[in-house]
């Protein structure tokens, strides 16, 4: 019986500051990615969304960045790797005290924006990464896109790694996203969603833009909250997955 | 055989700002109440000082604070219960993660500044300083002034608690600090110090600032870092101690 | 021929945080509060505001707050009159220099949130604030709550002030803003609030929630923007006025 | 009669953290390159140091730098020219307001750390700072490495310039200045300091470190206040400049 976890960057707003539809993405995913005080999140915005996840069964990962309120944890800030490492230890240790204090414990960390598209093709700074991990449990997963550094690194320290894939990105012909700055490269109808879904998950396969199928083995499904219609696309992507008998759950 | 903790705050310092000297003071204490990233520290400084403390044998602690870099935690923030337990929290994680990377477990949490003094008067600010600090583990002990609330909500929430009192702060017949308002709040000279420290160790007692002897049991006396002449108090203190068969150590 | 001033607060963004529907309401006012940097706000921010203000005829003022992005200036922080009148004096000059270079110049300053609050009713306060805006240039008009602390000490201070009432806030028998605690502190139907402001503007009175007329002199009117419906209400709010025959500018 | 600007960067304090010894360095300037709130200073620090200024009769400008206190702004930053201009117009907008309200105003903009190196060498980055120089005042004169891209941009935005050399920094054969990284990249000795200074400010030569003599034209002479014995090298800079009858005096 097939299976595949959904994951969403959650707890992204920052005291009166909101962003995302958590309460709409939330239900329909089996893993939650928490901001964790690095791009956004705060103690009490931790808090909730931790909650909200033990409520709904959705397991808890968290979701580092550069540490860059401003920017969001996009802009590539120029950090030498221990200082990447002691930041992400930092944030993950936060996110791990505050979910404990729910009786909830972190299953998997997965790095933002820039430190997540950087730790795909740097090896040093992946590696940087996957230390922090490591220092703070070998239990937990390293999510990263599939076939990258952060993956390898993460594989190197001996982590459980988790490959990921997008629901709503369109993929090129060499297996890479296909750049934001074209306006093809978002996903947005639910239709679409399911079949790319679908393919990765039962063939291992994505049909990349210029119609190329590209071999793609991942772990977990990426839905991305933060863009109009992600609730819909979200409920329409897992009531799909489970009409054709696949079952949403996180791995192992 | 007599013995006493020695406690210092330290890692107070945030990137290119240097404040106190911890060099100075650590290689004299016992215990170390290191800044998480609420009014001071940021995950360099806190590794390094983390470092610095296992080095040396000193015993590691938390430091929390009012979130405050600006006010450095002097200033008494309006938040909620809920909201200072969840940022406590936070900070206490922050450092732990990053101790258990090298190799080291936090023993201890020591509130900062405003946060201890309102702490140490108002049961309900103690009790949400005390619940974060049980909800990370209740094998951290919690330091607080000798019988102030915090030591009620720490006894109540069942956690390890540590009286403190101060080396280089006089007292007033009611037991209370003197105000830092008044020039002689402060001891400046080690041998008074050593003297104020002998008395609180061997007989319990404080002699006030008008000469009356008040009852104080503690459990760990505070020496500061951030004023002048403060390691050779440290030092002093530390040797006049010992010269007196007083071991300094952490309690346990 | 009757004419007043409706105003609202804007620019309270903040990197990828957005807050606030700007697009929605700049159309139908005459003035703008644009947050400088102490609440919200950042340069980019501000620039584009100001642009859309120049672009819209909307007169521009600067919209201070005490300095706290996470509580979005909603917590009265504990800090002196000296430090209050340096923090409101350094955001208006950022906002005015950022205006400068797109060649408009402020016209206004009405402090944000607990700011606004606390110096509504602390002479203290209110002066520190006054004082900012005098330093800065006594062409600067200041706003505040009608008949308030606030609108003394600008009279105090040779400042032009502008008292403001609300047309989307029910208000007390004795003249004071409803708490936000009831649900009906907050008027949500377009024609009430219509009703409310053209009562003000007419004839100098308010009705009460409890029924009382309540004489009350106003020079500008506030229409919030973070609440639902916020654009559909200033809409209706600025037609209303008009074909009431009121013209909807700013004062002098 | 031969004179010469000497200009030191100063409140570069932050609330409770101190950088730099402003009291010993300032008396023996002409120029003061004031923090304003990208690298540090805040608004208390701001005022009282150009307090200071005043009292001394030393000229004041500003010392803008990209946001990043943590970094203090010696870091690169991933930003847009319109972004720097922004930031740049916004801390030069503070700090002239809070100067206004002292009676003072700005005479220059010199910027800090890795906002002057960066415009020192790129063209763009160098425009994105005069504009914002120029978009508040042309009278404000531009302080930038001498021979730099900063003082091309400001010649061309119509600014008045200031070419900057180092009193206490050796130079390359090639005019550059000699990386720090180098022990010998810092000038400590006091008549070394001056001999250097004499040979600028006479001959228009600078000795390299490898004897080359330097054609070096300079309108302002920059004095380190953040290391240590800085304060005795600007005394004996001063003083050996005043024996030598030249001035100590801003430009014009």
């Amino acid at each position: 019986m097939l299976s595949i976890d959904l994951n969403c960057d959650c707890g992204e707003s920052y005291g009166a500051f909101q962003i995302g539809d958590d309460e709409g993405i939330l239900p329909f995913v089996s893993s939650a990615n928490i901001a964790c005080g690095g791009h956004a999140g705060d103690p009490i915005v931790m808090r909730h969304t931790v909650r909200r996840c033990r409520e709904l069964g959705v397991a808890v990962g968290a979701h580092p960045s550069y540490p860059d309120l401003h920017g969001f944890g996009r802009r590539v800030l120029p950090m030498s790797p221990a200082e990447i490492e002691a930041w992400v230890l930092a944030q993950i240790g936060a996110l791990a005290a505050i979910a404990r204090a729910e009786g909830v414990e972190l299953r998997h960390v997965k790095p933002h924006g820039a430190l997540y598209n950087v730790a795909a093709r740097d090896h040093v700074v992946a590696t940087a990464v996957a230390r922090a991990v490591a220092a703070f449990s070998h239990e937990l997963a390293l999510v990263g896109l599939a076939d990258s550094a952060l993956i390898d690194a993460g594989r190197e320290m001996g982590l459980p790694v988790l490959a990921e894939a997008f629901a709503d990105r369109a993929y090129e012909a060499d297996g890479r996203l296909r750049d934001r700055r074209y306006p093809d490269a978002l996903i947005i109808d639910p239709t679409a969603c399911l079949k790319q879904t679908l393919s990765i998950v039962r063939d291992g396969v994505v049909i990349a833009i210029d119609g190329t199928p590209v071999p793609l083995q991942a772990d977990t499904i990426c839905v991305h909250g933060d863009t109009p219609g992600a609730a819909a696309r979200a409920a329409a992507l897992r009531h799909g997955l489970e009409a054709a008998g696949i079952t949403v759950r996180t791995p192992r």
